[in-house]
């Protein structure tokens, strides 16, 4: 077998056999094939697609190309969530603690910021001494001690994805269901275990547009964590605007704190207890969803969900005093509105565009190699739908640096849509349950 | 401007500016962009294709990557004829010294054989002393002596093309007309000439199979040419078959003095003649393709031609006993005849395949790094509407080691079709030319 072969089958909308995907795969993860053969097969890919077959195949491979962890030594289920991105969205910080204090393991991996997006890890660093760099061993003690556990993807874990996924960068390969399928769910599946909920983000936030394509993308991805024998749901959820209030990385970690302690923008609120809610359900805690649902606002009112952030921070080298005191988080110094030229309602947004001043700010990574500022933030004072008059401030810039400022602020502006009347019907959060 | 972004474009079928394919082409050649983008790019751009802009500014970025050589201190016009390949093509070893015998200079940059093809570089190194490896110095100093210079690819000339070729190669982006037609010109038109007859191969032994796909190449490469100011003609010319009788290194070099001496198959001896009279025709030697065809008849006749390689074989290092005594070529030690397995004519062959065969028998080679066997080679003795008996000989393999003999002969049997009727009417040798 040779990769060039392979390359021509692709180029030609062949379709790959198992073993040829494993010979790509395992040949590219061991450095026998060289980056520009796997880079000229990911663009035949990128265009002529992946066979249901082949997707198998492919996330089978760069799962097996690493370890794949065995928590099958701790009690209980171990449930995780996995969004694909978008503006503020923090939920991940606030279902882990629910989740674990609700009593089941949450092992999660997951990423960084790029682009447009934020990332969890980004935002656990904002809390001083958090450090998302465990090893396994250092991963399996702190979930055994508090049922959560909170890192990035290890060396051990799915080495082809990493690579692949270097490479996809530089070479214009990502947006793809099949590819970003299997690199989602060839690290996930490592993670050890039982039960997935996928949050699948459409809309201008996303980095899917259009509704039909993160269903799609949902559908590979639940078929797939099925065909694996894990329990997996997928919820289609609305990224037309930020999710919360605030995007950032200390201001996403405050209100996080805020909805554990019960407060917190409704929107945040509601898809936080949704997704926790199938997490129990999935994860065999509760009978029904429904039921999932009471155990989530539960743990946040008796205070249960927020000691466990506490005790998951100290585990893992932060200082838990954040939580009760939100203003030992990075601050920006200084702080700008951004003003409407208009009066009327709130019609659209375009969410990306807010994503990009962000990082434009300091506040998010153009290239891997870029830091982050944690203090920079943007705090949304408005949601589709919102009356506005003109000169009212439609956000509010936390930032550092006034060297972007004047651009970021015209970005801002005009992701905004003015209209006179405002948009008919109200959008859901939750547009569809896929794989339930 | 970033190598990514450019990608991307291409990808989604967008259309480079002139910038960006100089941006793409100079900064690969500095190894400013990596081999892995560009070969994410020639996979896009070999499914998504060239517009005729893109293709003249993607031939002069990769023309400008060297040295143009300037060949105006040499008196009279510069002409060269480039050859798409197949299977027993040997017209360059032929019309060279007849257009140079004729009055015109031939500077000619080839290549080597690659897959089922044979390179003109490889048949002049069969014989004894040659070299191909002049300095550009030392060519010009062959051209301005005798008329005629034989060389491969220099460092300075086209280096980008150099550098892409060898990623094509590796990365299955070589068959597509615009990478095709960007190669081989911005190649030609380094080499100094006033003008270029193209013989574009056609039928089951070229790269491009259906006459429509040759037909295009053709016209893009004519107008490439005509656009960058010098005279261009193209043939479509039949590799249905084998071109005259002899495949192989030193066979093909032993044929081709034949025909410089009046004799050899007629099909390699009119197709010579022909390219020979464009060339004089398109270097204004003479006032008509008709008189071109009288003039290479003539050199023929007159000795002129038969003693102009001899001159030209000496200059470059060889030893020109071999045009008198051809058996001083290197010689295979065993024949073996690929007999007929039924009764009846020949409708057609595989010509790829027999190409194929000759490269088993270690006459041609896989892999770049491959060296050849020059005394291995393949002898014709049917050609298309011919008549056969059972048993009688198809071919006569010329081989030295019999390792893959069995093989070869199973692949040279089944290359030749025969059928109870010959094929009617006659198949032309020369289908098209285009840009006269």
């Amino acid at each position: 077998m040779r990769a060039v072969d392979l390359i021509r089958k692709k180029r030609d909308s062949g379709e790959h056999s198992r073993e040829e995907i494993d010979f790509l795969i395992s040949g590219y993860t061991r450095g026998e094939i060289p980056d520009y053969q796997m880079a000229a097969w990911l663009m035949a890919t990128w265009i002529r697609g992946l066979s249901r077959a082949e997707l198998a195949a492919l996330t089978e491979a760069m799962l097996y190309s690493g370890e794949v962890v065995d928590l099958s030594d701790l009690p209980g289920k171990k449930v995780d969530k996995h969004s694909t991105g978008g503006v503020g969205d923090k939920t991940s910080l606030i279902l882990a603690p629910i989740v674990a204090a609700g009593g089941l393991a949450v092992p999660m991996i997951s990423g960084r910021g790029l682009g447009h997006t934020g990332g969890t890890l980004d935002k656990l660093e904002a809390i001083p001494g958090f450090t998302v760099n465990l090893s396994l061993e250092e991963f399996r003690s702190v979930l055994r001690e508090c049922g959560m556990g909170l890192i990035g993807q290890t060396k051990e874990i799915a080495p082809a994805d990493k690579k692949i996924y270097a490479l996809r960068d530089a070479t214009s390969t990502v947006e793809n269901v099949g590819l970003i399928c299997a690199s989602i769910m060839s690290k996930k599946l490592a993670e050890g275990i039982d039960a997935l909920v996928l949050d699948v983000k459409t809309g201008s936030g996303a980095f899917m547009k259009r509704e039909e394509d993160s269903v799609r993308l949902a559908e590979v991805m639940v078929e797939t964590g099925k065909r694996m024998g894990k329990k997996v749901v997928a919820l289609i959820t609305d990224m037309e605007q930020p999710l919360g209030r605030m995007a950032g990385h200390s201001n996403e970690v405050a209100e996080s704190i805020e909805v554990l302690g019960g407060g917190g923008p409704a929107d945040l609120r509601e898809l936080s207890i949704e997704l926790s809610a199938w997490m129990f359900f999935l994860g065999e805690r509760t009978k029904s969803v429904e039921d999932g649902r009471a155990i989530a606002k539960e743990m946040i009112a008796n205070g249960k969900a927020k000691a466990k952030f506490k005790e998951g921070i100290r585990l893992q080298g932060g200082d838990e005093r954040v939580v009760e005191n939100p203003e030992m988080l990075p601050q920006a110094r200084s702080r700008f509105d951004v003003a409407s030229s208009s009066s009327g309602f709130i019609t659209g947004t375009n969410c990306e565009q807010l994503g990009i001043a962000l990082a434009m700010l300091g506040g998010g990574r153009e290239k891997k190699e870029d830091s982050i500022d944690h203090a920079v933030g943007l705090e949304f004072h408005k949601r589709i739908g919102d009356r506005i008059e003109k000169d009212e401030p439609l956000a509010t810039i936390h930032y550092n640096s006034g060297a972007k400022l004047e651009e970021a602020t015209r970005l801002i502006a005009s992701s905004y849509q003015v209209g006179e009347a405002a948009p008919a019907g109200k959008r859901p959060l939750i547009r569809r349950i896929i794989g339930a």
